[in-house]
């Protein structure tokens, strides 16, 4: 186990997704270094209000604590309280054009330590779309990225984790998920150290291929208020899902986190009406009846 | 005991507040009637987009259920997976005016049975304020109506439940409170059924002489975009707080309830915004520093 090369390779790709960002707003990303009093710190970079990203967040962080909180350690109640280093790097982009999906990447290693016995570690990640006005192209680009960037690693990888992403990204009070899916991984130790962070590598280096030609296809596109008042009304649904249900999110929260860090993930501009349903047959309707459905996309 | 009597009295309330809010409006409130497959139901009324209330939620429910939700039980798990029966009314209003608060009242009754012992009934209840603007008149105001609401049932029952309210209410992740408190009791059953519902009866009809001459004096003020700015900004830390925090939310959804009328307290439109800070010495650092901080509002 090499921590520091994993240190090394997450302030990397958090470099470098946000020059390409960047490169594309043509607008620097804000900068905050930070550190907290019980261990570790981090960099968040954000952009806010921009053309193409009305907000768009990328953090590394690296915290340490005394004791795992019980969010972390949801499969291995065992290692609760011990204590631990967590390091990731975490993204989530709310574009301004309606038809550009939010997508939200994270890969994660953890450490958890005790005295008498040897350091336990492992990695997590995965990366996710949400389309406010889908296109099954875009779906299928997607989710054939994530499936060929893990085909090195295994052929039941992908079907595994696209699996294990629809599971975690669920709404169970909407009875609907988040989003169209993507990948999902948690708990990642076997068989060794350097398959588990060639995996992990190899999930972050898909990330922008996934996405970017998605996003130029369709920042274009011409939209409107009622648009900009549907994908309103469904950022609701990822600020439902981050704040009751998102690990990453409550283990922010609970570790001590940096809260602005950590709710960067929510959309800059969110709308909740009272028991509204899209009109059958129309654009909005699609949404739910061919996309937030189970559905194999990389096929 | 007598579970008839707690619901007439329950919605009884909500016609109540119904016809009083509905008459400031002008405009009647939508009412959906709902039934659900495990038992119970409840009525739900709200009042969207109108010129006082941008929304306006008042809910009657009873639920039963098979196994009480641990989120009902937190100062009793003894009793949890009991089958139980809860009712209650809540309400949250959020005006369109930024200089008029942000208002939640509930009052709750909860009984939980078992074969074999006697059930176990307890009341619930409260209200508090969530200034933007604030005016240290009407925190008063709010404060003294809670005290007065209480005085017959003890002199220490106030002083309690406005210490309750502040732990209650209070944003851990943010070390921020929701607004400038009330009053907030749960498990009451001592010394008696006819005195824990007389006082429960008593914060009830506390709600409208608590609100409505805030309400009043403030619903003319002038505004712009930068209160309606503000106000969106805060209306954050109310979704913050009902999704991460608040038992009744969780309970709600936990136990099956009807999603569209828990999320109802959730505001109409929101904003969030990365590390904002308001200007030293203006309007909004003042909601900061003179109200959102521990204060004796009734004295």
């Amino acid at each position: 186990m090499d921590v520091d090369a994993v240190k090394r390779f997450l302030t990397g790709l958090q470099e470098e997704i946000v020059a390409r960002l960047a490169g594309i707003e043509g607008r620097a990303f804000g900068r905050d270094e930070w550190s907290r009093p019980e261990g570790g710190g981090g960099v968040t970079q954000v952009l806010e209000d921009g053309s193409v990203f009305e907000r768009a967040g990328v953090n590394f962080s690296h915290v340490r604590g005394a004791n795992l909180p019980p969010s972390a350690s949801a499969g291995r109640p065992e290692l609760a309280g011990r204590s631990f280093q967590a390091m990731g790097v975490s993204l989530v982009l709310h574009p301004r054009n309606p038809h550009v999906p939010t997508v939200h990447m994270n890969v994660r290693f953890f450490v958890a330590e005790a005295a008498a016995t040897a350091a336990v570690w492992w990695f997590g990640g995965g990366m996710d779309l949400t389309p406010y006005y889908p296109f099954a192209e875009d779906a299928r680009h997607f989710h054939r990225v994530c499936r060929d960037a893990l085909a090195p690693h295994g052929a039941d990888r992908y079907p595994r984790y696209k699996r294990w992403c629809d599971e975690y990204f669920y709404l169970k009070h909407r009875a609907e998920p988040r989003g169209i899916g993507g990948v999902f991984f948690d708990d990642l130790n076997q068989p060794d150290f350097a398959a588990c962070f060639a995996l992990t590598r190899g999930v972050a280096s898909g990330f922008l291929p996934a996405y970017l030609p998605i996003l130029e296809r369709r920042r274009g596109l011409a939209y409107g208020e009622r648009e900009r008042a549907f994908q309103a009304y469904r950022r609701g649904r990822y600020v439902e899902f981050n704040l009751v249900y998102d690990r990453g999110t409550l283990f922010g929260l609970q570790s001590g986190g940096r809260t602005e860090a950590i709710l960067m993930s929510l959309p800059p501009r969110v709308e909740w009406r009272y028991d509204w349903k899209p009109e059958p047959g129309s654009a909005e309707a699609k949404l739910y009846t061919e996309f937030l459905v189970p559905k194999d996309w990389a096929d």
